[in-house]
Parts: C-alpha cells; sequence; structure tokens
C-alpha cells in the first residue's frame, strides 16, 4: 500500500541515490529458472544427473553446527583441490560460484574507466561484471574457426577473460595458444575460465603457479552437478591468490558448500561417468541435429549451438517453449540456439518438438 | 615445490598484478575460527543455541534439486520476509550473508575517492569494505552515552552505515533519533546494520519504504543461529531495491541457503526462546562482571563489552585464552574485551577463568 503511494516518484529519486553508471544499466539477465518441472529445461547447461550421493550425507553432517561461522579460509576444501590439480594450496581461492570469482577479480584488478578484454562472442556475465565496475569492456571478435583473436595481444587492458571451452559456441583454444599469449601478456592478469573443461579433452592447469599472471577458473555447477550449491575455484599463484583473497568477502563460502564442495572433488568416479554419459548424447543430438539441416560445430562442453545460418531462429525458441521445451536464444546470435546437453530422454523430447514444428532429415 | 622457485621475487609482481590500493591493503581479519571444539569460544558472536530443527529438513529436501541452479531472485524467501517484517517484497534483497549486502550497498552509491561515513568505533569490515572500493572512511566520533553525532548530518558522503544496536559497544540509537536523521539526508542512502536488533527492544522497520533512503540489514547469523548458513537481508524501497539488485550476483545464496532461510524465518517461536534465554543470561554476565571490577554498557545484542578504563586488556585476552576461553580484543579498543553471551555452562567458564586468574569481587 505504501508503495502505491510513492511508486510514480520512486524509480527517479531512487536511480539518483545510487552511481549514475549503476542507473543507466539494465542488469544481466540470468536464463529462465521456472518452477515448472514437467518442463524440460535445456536453457542453462546444468548436469542432468545428480550430484555424487557424498554430497547429501556431507550437508546432513554439516548441519550439526550451522549456528557457527565457517571456516574464513576454506582450508579443507583448498587443500583437497590443490591434491587433485597438483596446484599450490595457497594458490587456490573459493568462490560463491565462480561468478564471485569474476567479480573479485573484475575490483581487484580494473579501476572504473580501465578497460577489460575478451574475444566475442563469450560469457554474457563479462559484459555485466564490466559495466557494474564502470569499466570499459573491448570484445575482440574471435578469429577464424574460433582462434584466439591476435589483436587481444595488443589490447590496452590488465585484465583479460577467456572462456575456454567457450559459451556459447562450444570451441576450444588450445593449452600451447593460451601460454603462449600469457606470456606475451605479462602485464595483464590472464583469467582462463574453465567453467566447461571437464567435457573437454586438455585443461589449462599446466599453467597454474608456472605462469604467475594466469588464474584458471572452475565451478562445481556443471560437471559435479551442483548448480544449486553455489561453489567456484580459483586456481593461481600464492602470491597474486593473497591479493584477491583481500577482496573476498570473508566468510563467502557456506559451512554446507564447503561440506558438500569437498564431498563431490573427492567424488570424482561419479562426476567422471556422468560427463561420460554427457559426452555420448551430446555425439547423438549433434548427429541429429545436422540430419535435421542445423549446423553444429563440434562441441567441448555440455551444451551446442545449433545454427541456421541468416535465418533469425527466436520463432523457434518460442515454437519449442510452446512444446515445454526450453532453450537459449541470445539476441546477439539471431541465427543459433543454445542446447543442453540433458539425459538422452530429454534430447529425445527436444528432437520430438523439432520435427513436431517441421525439420525433417 | 615450484612455488619455491618464484616466492622470492612473487609478492612484488603479484602486487602489481592488482590496483595500487589494494595491494597496499592489509585486509580484514575476522575473529579466530578454531577447528578445536573444545574451547569456549566467546570471540564471534554466535548464538550458543541451535537453529530451528526445521532447517535440517528443510536443507535435506534441498539436496533433491542440488543440480539446477537456485531461483535467481529468491522469490520465496523474500516473500516470507516481506510478511514477517511488514514490508513489500519488491523492497527485499536476499544475501550471501549481510557482508555481502554491504559490500553491495558500497559498489553501487560510492565511487572511489568518495566517502562513506560513519560513528566509530563500530563494525571493523566497514573499513575494510571502504579500502577495497578505494573510498574514504568519515569516522565520526559517538556522541556522549553513545548517541548519533551530530556532525554526521553535515558529512559531505551518499552512504552512511549505523550500526544499531552497535558493535562492539552493545548500545542503540532510538528509532525517532534514527529517523530524524535519515529525513535530514535524503540525499544520502542510510543503511541501518541491525545485525543485533532481535537482542533489543525495538527496530527500524517502521521507517523501510516510508523513508525511500533507509536501508535496513537483518541478517540470520546471529539470532537465528545460522552464521554457518550465509544468509542477510535488505529491506528499502522497492525504487532503491531494484538498483541494487543490477549489483547482485544473480545466483548469489544457494538453493539450500535459501530453503534453510525460509524455514528459519517462518519458525519465530524458536528464535524468540533462544533469544530470550540469551537476554537473561546476558543480565547475568553483566552482573557477574561488574562485581569482578568490570564497566560494562547495558547490552542490547548477545555480547557485552567488558571495560578497564586506562588498562590495556591483551594480556588478559592472553590469559583466557591459555585457560580455553576464546574473547575478542581489539588494538582500537585497548580497554574492553568483547565477550559473547553463550550458554550459561560457557559464561561460568569464563567467570571461573577470571577468578583464576585473579579477579574477585
Amino acid at each position: 500500500m505504501a508503495q502505491a503511494q510513492t511508486s510514480k516518484d520512486e524509480p527517479d529519486s531512487a536511480a539518483g541515490l545510487v552511481l549514475p553508471h549503476i542507473a543507466a544499466m539494465a542488469g544481466y539477465v540470468p536464463g529462465e529458472q521456472p518452477a515448472d518441472g514437467a518442463i524440460v529445461k535445456l536453457n542453462t547447461n546444468e548436469n542432468p544427473y545428480p550430484p555424487s550421493p557424498a554430497v547429501r550425507a556431507a550437508i546432513e553432517a554439516a548441519c550439526e553446527n550451522l549456528e557457527l561461522y565457517p571456516d574464513p579460509s576454506a582450508r579443507e576444501v583448498r587443500a583437497c583441490a590443490a591434491e587433485l590439480y597438483g596446484v599450490d594450496a595457497d594458490g587456490v581461492l573459493v568462490g560463491n560460484g565462480s561468478d564471485e570469482l569474476l567479480s573479485i577479480l573484475v575490483r581487484s584488478i580494473v579501476a572504473p574507466g580501465a578497460a577489460v578484454a575478451y574475444p566475442s562472442p563469450t560469457y554474457s556475465l563479462y559484459d555485466t561484471l564490466v559495466e557494474i565496475r564502470g569499466a570499459r569492456a573491448q570484445r575482440v571478435a574471435w578469429g577464424p574457426d574460433h582462434a584466439l583473436p591476435v589483436e587481444l595481444e595488443a589490447a590496452p587492458a590488465r585484465l583479460i577473460f577467456i572462456c575456454n571451452p567457450n559459451a556459447p559456441s562450444g570451441t576450444i583454444v588450445s593449452t600451447d595458444r593460451i601460454e603462449a599469449f600469457a606470456r606475451k601478456r605479462e602485464d595483464a592478469v590472464v583469467v582462463v575460465d574453465e567453467a566447461y573443461v571437464d567435457f573437454a579433452d586438455q585443461n589449462a592447469l599446466s599453467l597454474v603457479g608456472r605462469l604467475p599472471n594466469v588464474v584458471v577458473l572452475r565451478t562445481l555447477s556443471k560437471s559435479y552437478s551442483l548448480a544449486g550449491l553455489r561453489v567456484g575455484l580459483a586456481l593461481t599463484s600464492p602470491g597474486l591468490a593473497a591479493q584477491l583473497h583481500k577482496v573476498r568477502d570473508s566468510y563467502n563460502v557456506s559451512r554446507i558448500a564447503q561440506a558438500g564442495a569437498l564431498a563431490a572433488l573427492r567424488d570424482q568416479p561419479t562426476m567422471r561417468a556422468h560427463v561420460e554419459q554427457v559426452r555420448r548424447t551430446r555425439a547423438r543430438l549433434r548427429d541429429e541435429l545436422e540430419t535435421l539441416g542445423f549446423e553444429v560445430a563440434p562441441s567441448h562442453t555440455n551444451f551446442v549451438l545449433a545454427r541456421r545460418p541468416e535465418e533469425n531462429l527466436a520463432g523457434l525458441a518460442t515454437a519449442l517453449r510452446e512444446r515445454r521445451v526450453l532453450v537459449r536464444y541470445f539476441t546477439a546470435l539471431p541465427d543459433a540456439l543454445r542446447v543442453t546437453v540433458g539425459t538422452d530422454a530429454a534430447i529425445d523430447a527436444f528432437l520430438d518438438a523439432l520435427r513436431d514444428i517441421g525439420f525433417s532429415s
């Protein structure tokens, strides 16, 4: 009721209370998270399989002491990640999702007005984080066949994001190429965002610590089936990690998230089995989409980008939605749909919907 | 091993990769979180009683869908908080602890180089957040009897923090005084940080929405016994909330945290019973400390500040630690110790340790 009285002038007055660049921005729009469980959800790259059963047991045990603050330095998770990835525990940061780690990197390294560079198109959150910071996004178009663009080597930015494998293209840049790039850019922090890397055949772990300006980001949201728990990891040199820790909220990872992450990281076989199943389904999905007339680049992730060059697929996304199948459409990539690799049954439902709409081999 | 080779020059080179003001800062030092369960822990103002039993059940249920992202807008928690506190759900933000909400406020409202004002001494995290932002802290000494200082009314700052009840003094400013202040400062966002307010006899909820520049912060860490879960709430006008949402990570509150918070907020009787027990123990603790020669202002929180004017109590904190009792000593307040109101047994152990050290009535 009180709102009804003030709603007419409130947006303006509230905008005047925050910084002008915040008032001017639209805000990030995450993919839809429907409450309706009957929908086939292939829009936000979740793993269709459950996490390790050890996660639930660990979370239940962590419920014993919820009145106490968590370990502010997440020592057990960091030690476990260090052993698993062959890096120094002092170079590991744990975040409330890798999104928080991306935000910490921007706030630590980039002054308002300065630039952040990245190949484009890529994970759209980078644009939002740059906008929040009042910084400048220097987007450099991917080279032929999604090669790392040469122009990035000269970009006047102290922070460079490389989403690898990239979203939404699903493509990957070789570790050798990343290493050569990072050596040329010793003046900058080079972030290799490996959110999807467990679905690929390579990764950049060999660079961690050896090149002090490289940060490898991992998340438990995709391969470990824990998007709902919010845990990400940054792997870098101890010196850079010590700086980033200053900007992190001291209690940023809950007791529950620390316990669940530890259990998930310790159960590699469950994660590997689910990744292998996703890769098998991914191969089939690609074949079927090509048969139905889509162009699909080989994917190194748990999604594929299905293109109909020169067509606008917004209507197709709507038609799929009417058939209770959610996929992701980006206005910046109008001739493509990004489709998460779900269970075989979910992919069959998606393909059936396409045929129902009129696609045929 | 790799670190041993680079450790000599790495701190310098890493410092050169981040912003100069980040490299120069020391970082926030949270209170010690000992792994040793045998210690009497009265140093970080945790509630000694467990959360509502409904929290565990809700968390277990939320384990069913951890592979899916959480609701990015935390609708259920916001609706529940809105009903409980009598505010508009569109004016509610849910944070990964109220620490995250404080950080969002700073990043939304304060440009680097600009000022944030607050009475001092107060919650030391404010200093850290200002430092991370490269902003200026304008600390205004509390008035006589911890009155809100008149000088704050003229402080050239767009963001003003009032920790109320205040830490570490335990004192409170009346809602009428806060309202008059916020009306004079319509140019600024006035944040009333009510982390401890459930242990007091008043709060500033009546200002939410009515004064569009007021933000009331709540946490589930203290009265709801959920420091380990990381959930905070910001209650403000819908217009200002819409701006702050832009700066929030879209998936900042996990499925587990949303489910646990909802269960805790819905069980008011458990929270109230534990708060009443803490208040009874607090009264006894104050009496006993005064008998032992300490000055203790009436506390409106779940801790007391015990003073020996003109003495330095660092040695006393150490002597207590040797007797397995942790309390909080601040170098900025050398003649005081902050003591959390634990269980009656924990407080007896603390008082016994004081007597063992030589204090007597």
